[in-house]
């Protein structure tokens, strides 16, 4: 039979599966569909479908195995590995900021850029051998409930116990209600965001900030007021409280302890002002404390949530920085928006996974999360100072360096006429990826400023890209 | 040493300790933390933080074991299994949305309430054993990756290739790019809502529709235009066509296939002609096809995508009905708006979980997802049959019932005095929950209609509730 367009219904659909082969849908040595399937999911009849495939063993695309049906033979068009950039040049651009995020969100995950700019953590240094045996050890007569079942909206309630646990030093109240378990610390710091503040509204942040943070204010059209900062104690209290007398503002967004990108921890005695001045008109505060178990040295730096006594601090956290980032388990202590949270939560995204919930909690509650973190700091410290050494060793001594006193980033100004983001483009074209000042602000104040990451596995690689890196720079002077 | 109020500090960090134990922070069991671990997280010396264990020890509330540290001995308020509610009565009362969302949100994951009003899947029919086999048999080399690495932001290529075999009958252009993983279907519809539509902005709906998106829209402040719906054949399509020429609109949201609520499948003739209409404007469809998969008779209906030509459809389903809702694996397939649902992706959530991905792409390459769906096709066939018998025999001869085709619910018109919030309250006593009508729609419209699931578990309990729901409309008769 013939289709509309005078062709054989066969050689049609003969022609839509070879398409499906040389786009890489189906993979080498896939099997194919069987004559049944197909026949019911295309609607042809048993006929045509055996005569696509006869024509498709004609051209050579796929073969028949005994009594397993039809595979692929070979592919015609092999795809690359692995994505390859190979379209930047080194002369001056226009740099856009979509530009640039199109292409580091381009690199999440490709394992052939060494991302010397991130704050992520390598997966050598966590524990996924232990998060795998009690993945293993669910027992299953749990399965139903941890992979076919819903949870409360707020979570899983013995993983919220847990954190309670953790979090008690800090906040001796908290109970496991007023916990609410989120996709990582991204979604709780949206969902916050999205409770306290519309289009249109005024937040007052530090600057710089994360470039996670000014995207979503930049893409959810909310204004920035990008304070002053000091990048050895953070926002500059006073200056805090003059835009407060001037200025409608509905949220401020703050990172006390380790702060991305400066690394700075906010004195006790300014973490109580800024509670009390902003409890006290009751302006909502959102605290960014992922990397509040980072520390270099003992003890733990508080949360501001800590010197909160209205409700008015939402707190958010995750085991993404060190537990595992591809479990997605934070969570959110929103005070006195709870309902609302909870409500934006069913909104967005229903419930968090349950299976991810279980294995965390299970892991918390084996008792290793100590140590573990124990471990985790002191390799922290360690290639933190590896980085700066390096820094110093390769790159000109005109530039400046912070010292975080925790987390996972230093910050670096560079002489006035080097443009971080051309720095960026040069050493991307190496394969190695750093952050530019630029994407930090919206005030275009930091153009001459790059952000680098310590977390990742540190080696003889790390220290040549430095050193790279470094070159790029002199060859800018 | 004393504190500022005059009291003992050992005495006032017992006081601390023991008001968690008592709020259920820390369980019957569980150990304590270590003195050390207390004493660095507290800021107290280590006597402090010994005589407060010593303390609780003679208070009876811990107990010292050989080795291994300080334990709770016993909870003084034990806390109940799981909420009651009891707060119901059953006069009339001004029904508020929030109030009802309320109620059935606590309602979530508790055991104890027969949920008859639900589009849920009974866990007893999904291939959990099979889940938790690909789960335990992750290789541990591939541990790394799966729990403690990121993704690309568009997930995992090896499940995007899956799903697009999955789509390939019905959009046979479909490839690995064009999909983007989500945290569910929810996720999907609302990154697409957000991807195109503002606060203020109108979109079209069928009417009745989905409580989620009712509510959804409500928050966002976006206004839907509810339009005339059949209960055989789906939205009129002329009254789309006379909104289009006198409003503007910057979506259309459908649920072509099953609908929830009312269970119909829009006829293929209609599907073309809503997606050329919509396509031609540039007005972007927003299609949930959720229970695509779930028809009572062959062939499966084609979502509407299959009819887009310019990448009009953002196509949204997921895993959550037929195989996992616990994993929260969704996708969407966003066409011209790919590169901005991306963006929103980042911005709300990151990355979805790494861990289940996997383990779905394991599942769906094993080959046994076809021959479950069919099984669950024929449960829910035949529970759709017992569902509307029961109702048939139990409810009073004045209603009227949809004949769905597919899905997971029906529709059921009450007579006109009959409240569905009010059967709602007074079955919810009972221990069955159900859906108001009046959650479906903004226009109050539906006061008198109710939703019924029957993916759950089918056996004479729910025919008892069936019997019971139809003993409590007689009662308002």
């Amino acid at each position: 039979m013939k289709n509309k367009h005078g062709k054989f219904q066969y050689i049609d659909l003969a022609d839509k599966i070879q398409g499906q082969i040389e786009s890489g849908t189906f993979k080498l040595t896939d099997k194919l569909p069987s004559l049944r399937t197909l026949c019911r999911q295309t609607g042809y009849s048993m006929t045509t479908v055996f005569q696509a495939y006869i024509e498709l063993e004609k051209r050579g695309m796929v073969e028949p195995r005994q009594r397993s049906g039809y595979f692929i033979k070979a592919r015609l068009n092999p795809m690359p590995a692995s994505p390859v950039m190979t379209r930047h040049d080194i002369r001056p651009r226009k740099v856009t900021l979509d530009a640039l995020i199109h292409e580091l969100t381009r690199d999440m995950g490709n394992p052939d850029v060494l991302k010397l700019g991130a704050v992520a953590v390598a997966p050598e240094y966590l524990p996924f051998k232990q998060l795998h045996k009690h993945l293993k050890s669910i027992p299953p007569r749990k399965i139903p409930e941890v992979v076919a079942g819903y949870s409360p909206p707020q979570g899983n309630a013995l993983l919220r116990d847990r954190i309670s646990s953790l979090m008690f030093p800090f906040v001796p109240s908290v109970s496991n209600e007023d916990i609410v378990i989120t996709n990582g610390c991204t979604e709780a710091l949206s969902l916050c965001l999205k409770a306290v503040c519309s289009q249109g509204d005024t937040v007052i942040t530090e600057s710089p900030i994360d470039p996670w943070l000014r995207q979503t204010l930049r893409d959810s059209r909310i204004f920035a007021i990008e304070t002053p900062t000091d990048p050895g104690s953070g926002i500059d209290l006073d200056a805090v409280e003059k835009i407060l007398k001037k200025e409608t503002v509905s949220a401020c967004i703050v990172n006390p302890n380790f702060q991305n990108p400066l690394g700075f921890v906010m004195p006790d005695a300014h973490k109580e002002r800024l509670a009390e001045m902003l409890g006290k008109k009751k302006i909502p505060v959102i605290e960014n404390d992922i990397y509040g178990e980072l520390y270099f040295r003992d003890p733990r730096p508080g949360p501001l949530k800590k010197w909160d006594t209205g409700g008015n601090v939402m707190y958010c956290s995750s085991f993404s920085k060190t537990l595992a980032p591809g479990l997605r388990v934070g969570w959110v202590l929103p005070g006195r928006f709870r309902e609302k949270l909870i409500r934006m939560k069913l909104n967005r995204s229903l419930i968090s996974p349950t299976l991810n919930q279980a294995v965390v909690a299970a892991y918390l509650k084996a008792g290793g999360f100590p140590r573990h973190l124990r471990q985790l700091r002191k390799i922290f410290s360690l290639q933190h100072t590896y980085c700066s050494a390096a820094v110093l060793r390769h790159f000109p001594d005109s530039i400046r360096l912070t010292t975080p006193k925790g987390g996972l980033s230093v910050w670096i100004e560079l002489p006035r006429s080097v443009n971080g983001s051309e720095v960026y483009y040069r050493a991307r074209k190496k394969g190695i990826s750093i952050l530019p000042g630029f994407l930090c602000s919206g005030l275009e104040k930091y153009n001459h400023y790059i952000r680098l990451g310590y977390g990742g596995l540190w080696d003889n690689r790390s220290e040549q890209a430095i050193g790279r890196i470094g070159s790029i720079i002199k060859d800018f002077l």
